[in-house]
């Protein structure tokens, strides 16, 4: 039998990733007895979720205790596991900011404030388990995962592991190839949303060369019917295209959202590679998603509502999706599991600096995460794809932590639509001025037109 | 008394570079009995070289020896320094593929094949010396000294060393400050034409706040009656508002033709912040550049066509403007001078690979060159500028090494004035067929759209 641990969940209130979470424990037979907290600022779905909780352990018969708070306190208090799934102002700030800056040029708006906002929240939870539980585990589920890690793992002494499930990705080239997936080898380094498969193999055998032969043969016939539904893009045209021009193919987000800008550029450039809906993040496919998860999360209400249903009959409990819960028990019962997931690089990945999250598989257990050598890869790759994707967060989190205009200024004259100096510093204005960027407009208050104070440091303190 | 030796040219038809050189030659006293080899293609323009060289020396009484030849072979042997001066094509080749890339959208055209041929040079002159002067010093001059230098250094064991004259703006500050330039203490690394004034002192004083000063209270003024002539943009709109949002002044070309995108977006912008020439590589500032270059030259060759004038009369010796003989003597003589140069990193800089030629103050003596220790340079100023500029570089130098037309297309689509996959694919397919750059083409031949053959290189290579 395992040990019971205290789990504090923030930012409960999304009701799919509970419900979620709540079935994958209680499948987990080593982790009986152990108590959740969910913690949100929305009283109305923790109190739905507290419920539906309750009754689908109760239905199970599984011992598992529920508590629901608005404090982040209580949630944190003698925790030893936190996940943090929390987004700043739910989607909604996100989307009007985005509209703004769509007027100014960005076709689908740009992520800096959000990201710090993100930023903020979680700092401020890192730095709240530092008083509360300093020695518990932070699983970093909501985005962005590479950023956020990596500045909390700076920042804080708390262990912090990002988790995505970008990398299921796999499956699908597994399903297309006619492979069992589960028989399949692979590893998919990189970091969060552009990680690239450097293993493939079934039965010792590499599956490239097989890859390489369905995308010959078959993948025109394949895009001829592709519809490029939600999660459906691992195949897209994007992902085949980035693939020949980088060498290794991309997994999951890599394939689709967070991929080079120039399949990106507008609706239509967006529909040619990733099928009708335009991506996941075009204004198609970006409805879509909402309104399949409106469709989703009013669905879990109606469960919520019916008392005469069971919840585990229509969430039956089966294989995880998630890496939650067997993160938790590998670490909490000292369970070895190979995982794929998100800590500081620590010399994984060379060429990359040890204080960088990046992804990739690694065994968990009861001594914590370790990632596996990867070692060099491909100069490309690195080149190409993944030493640019690592400048960009490490210029953001410099702003972030500066507070200077200049260097956020610079953020923005990184975009491919930005056309001028002015236009970046219009858009800055216009960022910091939105509502609900107040304390970012506090943050970036220093004007860059001041005159710097440099003070080179001293050469002993220099590495 | 110094040891005698023997120095080769290449490119030596640069009549006004060959005529410093002499020049500065004459007035190293421990170089005396030295041999130079000029090489150079252009016969015509060799000769007249040769004979003025050896009329300056005989006009001093000054025991060199020159000689002239078309054959590198000859210049390489036995040498114990080559001095590599030379343009592919001089800068002919260059205007034309510029007119061409200003045709697809690229204002003052795109360096990268410019750059190629360059690199094509340089190594087939380092590999010559590895046959010829394997033990020689290979003392590069012409650009890209940064990308050429690091390539040259790793590509083969020849000692390569850069020189380039733009450091010497700080003294441009100096005279804005009214301090004596000799009696200034600065450090200014980075990379060749991204460097930076990481130190300035007069007497123990730091001068930046003088440089402060002047920026606030006379700029203004002098930028109202600011021509911005050619080498006069130290103190340019753009190098003081460079330095506001960098932290740090940026020296000789970082101040003008080398900086930010958004200095360079068109005629009027580059204008605005370099003065009426636009600065020195716009269409007025080069034609201007070019026609002076043009009158120097004509000049040069009425000397040489006159006998009855002393050469050293026209161009009397002085203090040298170039480090070459000053870095020639410190080698050869054993003559320890701390000196501003261009070599491999090897952990000066940290942050920046060890293989990775830099700009830096170094001691130059008979053993050969070690950089100065910099230590840790600010966050900002590798964010913003070295870190994008080294990416950069290694992504063409990749480009180059592999013949790999996707890494060319992703340098292109990294340009700001890109627009789409097909605009940046389509100027690839122009630049590959242009005239002159037929080895370019069968380099880069390998189309990007076959399938890659991929193999991780095992583990224990991994580092």
């Amino acid at each position: 039998m395992g040990r019971a641990i205290k789990l504090g969940v923030i930012g409960a209130g999304s009701a799919e990733f509970s419900l979620g979470l709540v079935r994958d424990l209680c499948v987990a037979e080593s982790l009986r007895g152990s108590t959740v907290t969910f913690m949100d600022i929305d009283g109305a779905r923790l109190a739905m979720i507290h419920r539906l909780a309750q009754r689908y352990a109760d239905e199970l018969g599984v011992d598992l205790s529920f508590e629901a708070t608005l404090s982040r306190e209580e949630a944190l208090h003698e925790a030893d596991f936190i996940i943090n799934t929390a987004l700043v102002g739910s989607h909604g700030l996100g989307e009007a900011w985005r509209d703004e800056a769509e007027k100014l040029g960005y076709y689908r708006g740009l992520r800096h404030a959000v990201n710090m906002h993100q930023y903020d929240l979680m700092l401020s939870v890192a730095r709240d388990m530092e008083r509360l539980c300093p020695n518990a585990w932070l699983i970093q589920s909501s985005n962005p995962v590479f950023e956020g890690c990596t500045l909390m793992t700076r920042e804080t002494g708390i262990r912090v592991v990002g988790l995505c499930h970008g990398f299921y990705g796999y499956r699908q080239l597994c399903e297309a190839l006619k492979v069992p997936a589960d028989e399949v080898q692979w590893q998919a380094p990189g970091v969060n949303h552009w990680i690239y498969l450097t293993e493939f193999r079934h039965q010792g055998k590499d599956l490239y060369p097989r890859l390489n032969a369905w995308i010959e043969e078959r993948a025109e016939a394949y895009w001829q019917t592709f519809r490029g539904e939600l999660g459906d893009t691992q195949l897209s045209r994007a992902a085949v295209d980035h693939y020949r021009r980088v060498g290794l193919m991309p997994i999951g987000d890599a394939s689709r959202t967070f991929s080079e800008w120039y399949y990106h550029t507008d609706l239509e450039t967006k529909r040619a590679w990733y099928g009708w809906l335009g991506g996941f993040d075009s204004e198609i496919g970006w409805s879509h998603y909402l309104r399949r998860l409106e469709e989703r999360v009013a669905r879990i209400r109606e469960v919520a509502q019916d008392a005469s249903l069971r919840v585990s009959d229509v969430y039956p409990p089966g294989d995880p999706h998630e890496l939650h819960i067997a993160v938790l028990d590998s670490i909490a019962n000292d369970q070895p599991r190979i995982l794929q997931v998100n800590v500081p690089n620590r010399g994984a990945i060379a060429g990359i600096a040890d204080d960088v999250v990046v992804e990739g598989k690694a065994l968990v257990d009861g001594s914590g995460i370790r990632l596996l050598q990867t070692g060099r890869l491909p100069d490309k790759l690195m080149q190409m794809v993944l030493l640019a994707r690592i400048a960009k967060a490490e210029k953001e989190l410099l702003a972030y932590r500066t507070g200077d205009r200049a260097v956020l200024t610079s953020c923005i004259l990184d975009e491919q639509a930005t056309r001028s100096l002015k236009h970046a510093e219009q858009t800055v204005d216009r960022m910091l001025a939105f509502p609900g960027n107040e304390a970012l407009a506090q943050r970036f208050g220093k004007q860059s037109s001041s005159l710097p104070e440099y003070v080179l440091p001293p050469l002993d303190e220099s590495r």
